[in-house]
């Protein structure tokens, strides 16, 4: 979670002092080179390479056909400068694919729309989720998107719905192409709240069956995670919603439909993030009051030993007395007849302990 | 409720990677077959049968009578797309139909309404509720509910009445049949808050009588209980808000005042549900003092105890100290001088405790 | 409190499987007969009778005169079938009258308002606070007001007022006795206020004073009171605001300046409970930490004693060995010198307890 | 707060049973007679006199000048009923001039503006804060401002300006003067909410040094002053926002900017409020936590007392023992013996502490 | 903290009193004297001087070049009344600027656009920040900044690009400069938010290692400064979406889609605040139940060493008796054989304990 924390906000200040539009990576460094495929499509024909140099792009431009450039790693500025020269991308948006510490948002640039993502990963060994984010410019028959270069991502379904040749994905355009990459994405968060599920249900057996200080940290682990989750996901309500209602006129109706579902896939992602986040909550409650409870039965135990030894040690002290006339220390069963006292006075307290539901 | 927090996600993921619009069933298998039954009528006319086919239903597309096709089971997924076919519904609905994870929600494709609910059972045994998925398909003349395949649904006497050749149902047209199985399944909910309101009694009843570990977990478990019935009622708000405020020209103003109706039990039933989260939220307030409370009485009972005994175990060791010259031991009445004093010092410890009000 | 459970939900699933409209009771039965009064009036002439049967009213119906017939008990439906058939009644208007479990709601049927309010009743024996329904049919020269049977109303004052031939309320129409009797309920609230209010006070006064488990339960009973409170009264808000925007011919702009007044009023018994609310918030609070604080007092004076006393029972335990060389038992004031010892430890003791300040 | 809750609600009730718009004074009584104050001016002229009675008042109605009467004291009803004839105020807002219960407001009668707004004074001796309700009736002309009677008001400065030829508000209408009126009733909340920072400061500056039950129940006290003045406060957001977006023609566009400025004024108040009110409950949770910690401290006293002195008087009880055969008892300097050992432990004891950390 | 507190509300009482607009500077003294800047470029010129007085700015005031005052330092009021009779400023503004105690806001003047901002320092020393406010006028070509005097600003870089003749700053006009210097305020926002973000880290780490009261003032003394900057920050959502959605013909198209930017930023700053407001919250809750969790651990110590030697000090005291005849005492071998059940009870309540897992 520290490293939410620090993904966030580190670097940020670097580029204090600079003028708005310079191109400058904030964020983490994820990778070191850029690496760039192409895929251009129509009904008929499919193409689908890696090329060595942002020029190479530059020739599907003015193709009819749908092309879809995919750029691994931001690191070299030089790579987006010149995609943006040749796609012509406001300076604003060339800043904001650079700092990878944005709020998934929509922006509608008349010739394209520039909308940011996050792709999220769960990382099984130490059970935390961290992000990488998706910047896609959505042109009228061009989708170019970002990455910041992790190793793999989640669109390897769409490439293969777009190799195949029968599928609608083929027939449609630039548009249905952008609703396949955000459908990708979200869900993609499914699996990851699924993974989730299964660390909360793990740790509420753990909380019946044996809580402990790890347990509380746990779940304060996982009320951080649902803090961060919910802010990578809360925004794309908007975004997608955005998208759907139709401000652009890149978006066709066709399309629109596709996106009111991928709209209440968020919806159904959100309604169960805050479903985990009160859960969560409601483990926290569990677990103080099962250390309330630990501390009463601690204190139980205590109180019945006291109160059972102290009176008859007190008895035993008496009888420990020296004083030179103590007619009970000559009688010949004085020692039994005490032994029988004490007992009474030990079964009296168990009783007693018995009533008051303690034993 | 760890079956909730299943229900709700798993599986999902299975289908990532699958073009949109894939007829993959999501969620748990509840029926091996699937059952077909048409029900047609108008004001003269009532036909009721069970159907072997999906092509069996076809015949009564064309016809002007009000047709009534209830699928009790989605795993034939065939079933289903030779239906989708005939009455032309749209892929992502067949997907959304398949889905059994979904939100409440409506949606309008002009040649149809498309409206998802979740049926409640209560499950006497284990004190859980379970939901059925139900889809409707809202036609001009024809109404097709799909079912996850529980056995038996809230809509028996729906059935009744159309048999009844009298009644109003009868008269009017598949809006109103539409009516009738939404007001159905929210009378239900009726019948399920008031169960989950006797348990909630219960439990107050024990929280104040006898409060253990085991009432704490209980608490918990209506507190989920709620979260889960919250997250499954809210949304119906907005459907039948959305169908009412006449959005669809498939739904007649009549039928829009019965569905006022309907609007205001839904929000009667989410006012109950959020009276129970209040009430279940002040049981956990109750029980953590009372936890509190149980503390205070242990260690008075300790305090008591150790404070008489304490001083008098020390007097008694006093006189048993083995110093050669102790006047007080060879007193005549030493030993009797000694026992009123300790007499003194334990009344006087009790009265100090009376006084403090904790005897 | 367990009452108000009951009473929301209780016998609502008797009804589940009869059609809409049907005419049940729903709701505790609180009377057995019907008592029907009606007043009718204008500024000169004014009637007041009680009648035998619902038929006796049907001659009102055409005067132009303003009519005002009051059922007290809704058990006999055949009286409210009667009454609905001769002023044309919608269906779900005469199951909602019979139906005591609703929120407070204003409906709109073009020719009449129905309305639907709850009566509040403060029982100084148990200090709770009951429900009565009341539902209005508000017509252009006709008001119909039905009850649930509970022995007196409200309304006394404005039938008193109606009497009086010099008042406003004669001079004017149906709308202005609409108001008057949402006044009366209004004004009603404020007297339950000052009941709760002083409920309130005289909790406070014990929470500093002596607080007992008693009080913790005492506050969540007002809690609860408070909920249930608020769950009457807050739908009110949307019922005249409804009624003053004047979305209803029925009601003149005259009128509607009063209907503003009682719109303020509502405001201010919502913001009172509100105040309540939070205040008796704060004194679970102020009841929390004083259980807290007295578990520090208990805690302070065990640990003063054993500290005090542990010490010196080891001194004396130590002189009351058997070792046959212990130079100190064989001095002449070696008893004296060690109560010398035991006297300045116990001193020390003390005076560290008064630094600490638990002395 | 005991005497807000009272003034909130009492006197209420006697109310109930009459008509609406009856003169009756509701709240506390706060002064025996009336004082009626006009001042009269224009640029050139200046006219400020005390009267006698509510007649004197009239012969200034149809003057072009602006004339401002005020009014201290509402008990004499007749007094009331007079200016409102004169001034043609409608019933229902004489009858709220004589409530001192209402929430601050606004209300549009065309020929004149109802304003009602609460004054606030502080008390250093009970450090609490009482509230005069003012009502302010704006017409083109005139001003009616009717006080509860407390002595004084927060005008003083209004007046001197008014006194001066020179000054602005001379030359400006009787909007003008409202908008000094409500001006200064804001601009005194700011010192009110210097008082409560002063006693907020003081209070957590006795919370760090030492926090006792009375500090509870001072920080309980704050928060519920905090309440009371929410509650007056916040409606005022509404009234001036009212004022401001002109829905009236009395209020000038050039007084609408200086509106525009109380405005914010109320917005800041406001805001204070919400983080005094933070800062409040972050007291709350300090207090408890320092509850807590204090228990902690008094528990670890005990726990080392008893953890050094149990063993030790264990070893001193064996070797009290009376059994024949002790060969220790023998030894010549078992004693001694006895003694290093007994150090030892007490030593190892207090190491483990140390080590802990509970020393 | 307690300065923010004394900085919100002091001295405004000051001004209690006095006609509205009356030029008194409220807030704390920040600097002695005033200093003037003046930068006046166009695409071609450029001129950067510091000004003795406010007349010889007045020379800049027709020139169709873009002219940006900066003045240091407020106490000196003349120097604002006269720049604000030279560029016809409000008297409510000119009353504005030398408040410094206002809400970020925004005031369409018509003629200009009135902005208050907040720059945020972070004093490392104190670990707290504090504020100083800055007005902005924005004309047509011209724009006055009043900063309060600390020395230094956020400012420096702007200065820079406007030196730099190639820039696109140069051959924008006076709107393009304004949302430079409210992205320069906005972007320092986030060194400030890394420097509180470091703050919290150390804090969770100190909290799982070693956490003492201490950490309680420090988590709280966060929680504060949440509060204070929220309250600083949040407002400028308002100013700065009223800025950019274009309510003034002084900010142009283009300038518009950088507003967006900033807007964006200030959304994320506003955030990341509720971040780490939720973290420190949750930080909170663990050190409570760390408290509780260590109050477990002293009574498990405490009821150890308790239950293991009572029993055993109880059975040395009985054969510490002087009964006469006591069997036990004449056996050989009775003393080793009450040594070996004194171990074997011993044991016994070590399993006991080690089985409950409090070993």
């Amino acid at each position: 979670m520290q490293n939410h924390l620090k993904k966030t906000i580190r670097k940020r200040s670097q580029k204090t002092g600079l003028p708005p539009g310079s191109l400058v990576h904030i964020g983490r460094q994820r990778s070191q080179g850029t690496r760039i495929t192409v895929i251009d499509y129509d009904e008929t024909r499919f193409i689908e390479q890696d090329v060595a140099s942002a020029e190479a792009c530059f020739s599907f431009r003015d193709k009819p056909t749908v092309t879809w450039i995919n750029i691994d790693g931001i690191n070299q500025t030089e790579v987006l400068e010149k995609i943006g020269a040749c796609y012509d991308l406001h300076p604003l948006v060339m800043e904001d694919i650079l700092n990878t510490e944005q709020r998934p948002k929509i922006e509608n640039y008349d010739a394209y729309l520039y909308i940011v993502l996050k792709m999220l990963y769960y990382d099984d060994k130490t059970a935390s989720v961290s992000t990488e984010q998706i910047s896609l410019i959505v042109g009228q028959n061009h989708i170019i998107s970002f990455q910041e270069g992790i190793e793999g991502d989640v669109f390897n379904h769409v490439r293969e719905l777009l190799r195949n040749e029968k599928g609608r994905a083929r027939r449609l355009g630039a548009d249905y192409l952008a609703y396949s990459l955000v459908d990708a994405v979200v869900d993609n968060y499914f699996s990851i709240l699924e993974k989730l599920g299964e660390s909360i249900e793990a740790l509420e057996e753990k909380l019946v069956t044996n809580p402990t200080a790890e347990t509380l940290h746990q779940i304060h682990y996982l009320k951080r995670e649902m803090i961060f989750l919910r802010k990578a996901v809360w925004p794309l309500r908007e975004v997608i919603g955005g998208l759907e209602r139709g401000e652009s006129a890149i978006i066709s109706d066709a399309t629109r439909i596709y996106l009111r579902d991928v709209y209440d896939h968020t919806i159904q992602v959100i309604d169960t993030i805050e479903t985990y986040r009160d859960m969560v909550s409601g483990m926290l409650d569990i677990y103080l009051s099962s250390v309330s409870n630990r501390l009463n039965a601690v204190m139980k135990v205590l109180t019945i030993i006291a109160t059972i030894f102290m009176p008859l040690t007190f008895i035993a002290g008496v009888y420990g007395m020296n004083f030179r006339y103590m007619p009970e220390l000559e009688w010949r069963y004085g020692y039994f007849v005490i032994w029988v006292v004490m007992l009474i006075v030990g079964i009296c307290m168990g009783v007693y302990f018995k009533r008051k539901k303690w034993l």
